[in-house]
């Protein structure tokens, strides 16, 4: 039941996150394979599917958490992915940016506007 | 045209927050007025209800952010019942204070749930 | 096997943090059971008992990083109680408090000194 | 010479705290003592007075800082009273509020500005 | 009017940050155009300007705000520069990232220093 | 005395962080020649060697608020080489990490992985 709930967050990275998220996940692996069989299992094998929440507003919710961080650079730029396969707008995601500006200031949403726009970037640039 | 833009700030802020946001911005006017102006005419009257991004999903990224700030209970409180009236269901907000025990830590996410807690025992003893 | 361990979990809980542990958990279950249930099976039930680190010192990194969040105060009054349960002496924790105000400052760490005060004085008071 | 530097320090926190300073001291010794000497003689006895920054643009610096830390309540109310006694105006202070708003967001300066009002209503309340 | 608010406000970034302020906004305005317009008509154009609190002492609290955060480096170093375009020594800029060392903790302050380092290098850089 | 304590301090950075430390000492002298003797003395020269709590303990407590910080790469990268000088064992190490997903959240213990695994890789090369 543990390797099915591996199988289903497995899954469930490779949808919400394409390659990026295998890719972070053997980085980690390497170093602490424990810690990414937890997030495997139990964050995307359970909680981010629960029902009650669409995927849609839980990137949401991902992303504003991140810009409010401050700190957490690599996963925000894997959430702008994210957020985007999950059925965000270009649009919705500055939109929640600039809001952001307002809870957590100026800086946090400045600098996560500049990783949202090199990740708009990198997809405008592999599409053309 | 700032008044009016005053106007609309102060009308959505009815909407949003009911009583609560003008006794929050009534006593935020006694020590700084010109704070409580700009909060109404810049948050209220512009960003909050631009285009691309409905009232709604703003909830949803503007509760994300409070939890994970940590430090922000007033204005946690004043946004659940600000989500419940966006169309928010008690769910849909339990479910992202759960989530972002993953991304700003289980004490944040916590102590958010028994914010949550409190405002959803009110309206249950007001609906009684 | 779940089951399990949410039992193994559960009587963790007891042994580190006595009533106060289950105490939390019950008002966490009224309005977010499954959360309480989470914190119980994965974090109680297989983290904090994991090889390779002892309890102990589990608990010193647990109040240094309550201390740093500078916003945890009833997970920092818990583990205090819990970082005696767990084998450190009353020095130790207030030794580590002092060394916190170098990294997260003088703030955070006289308010968290405040928090150690009281439980010392609400067992001194209970073992007189 | 060490004896000194406290006594130094200790003039230093009547002067900028007034009656305040020394019974949050006092409060400090009974649970550190080593850590309320530490912060007389290194902050109050060395730091606070260096040369190349006046004692009211200090006062700025900290107040700022303890806006943006957001979870500095105790801190903050003595340095609104320190910041008075330091030479800046009560206009002085609720600009510095303000401008946090931008940098450390909306909530955490409001917050504050609702301590600075209780400040000035305590010492409105003595002077009358 | 609202034009006049906006050139005021980018006057004001040209005389605070010199170069460097337009070349940002200009970044910023490529992702989010509305984002750099609010900017300099809100903070640039009316907040950063306001009576009741000298340019100077702004910076000074602008320092301390951005060196508390930790993480907004793009920032501080352009108020470094801002600083002292309004009158800040070299000196006041060190002494108060080493009085933030006991409010955010010693790493905060450390990395803020190797910052302002930076700056001071690229000026005397240019000047020799 | 002053001078002893500045001794005392050197030899514990040199023991507790080898080269890196007095590396990152020199290049803080020539900015902030103070700061670098406050570090020295008070921390390295005092409290880092008080009775009651050893250096171990003290190397995992500074750990984990480094982690929770999140924004303190350079100063947790010197002490996961600091931690393995004090008697940590690697796998003490990830563990502490691993725990602190559960207070300050997946993205900072993430993060924080990824550094110590960098350090791991560099002893690893240079031993082999």
């Amino acid at each position: 039941m543990k390797e099915n709930r591996y199988e289903i967050g497995s899954t469930n990275i490779d949808q919400i996150h394409s390659d990026l998220g295998q890719s972070v996940m053997e980085q980690l692996k390497q170093i602490a394979p424990d810690m990414a069989r937890y997030i495997t299992e139990f964050f995307y094998g359970e909680i981010c599917t629960r029902p009650g929440l669409d995927m849609k507003s839980r990137e949401i919710a991902t992303l504003a958490s991140l810009i409010t961080l401050g700190n957490a650079q690599l996963q925000l730029r894997a959430h702008v992915y994210a957020a985007l396969n999950c059925g965000c707008s270009r649009q919705e995601i500055t939109e929640i940016v600039l809001q952001m500006s307002v809870y957590a200031g100026v800086p946090a949403a400045m600098n996560a506007m500049f990783i949202v726009a090199e990740v708009f970037q990198d997809l405008d640039s592999k599409s053309s």
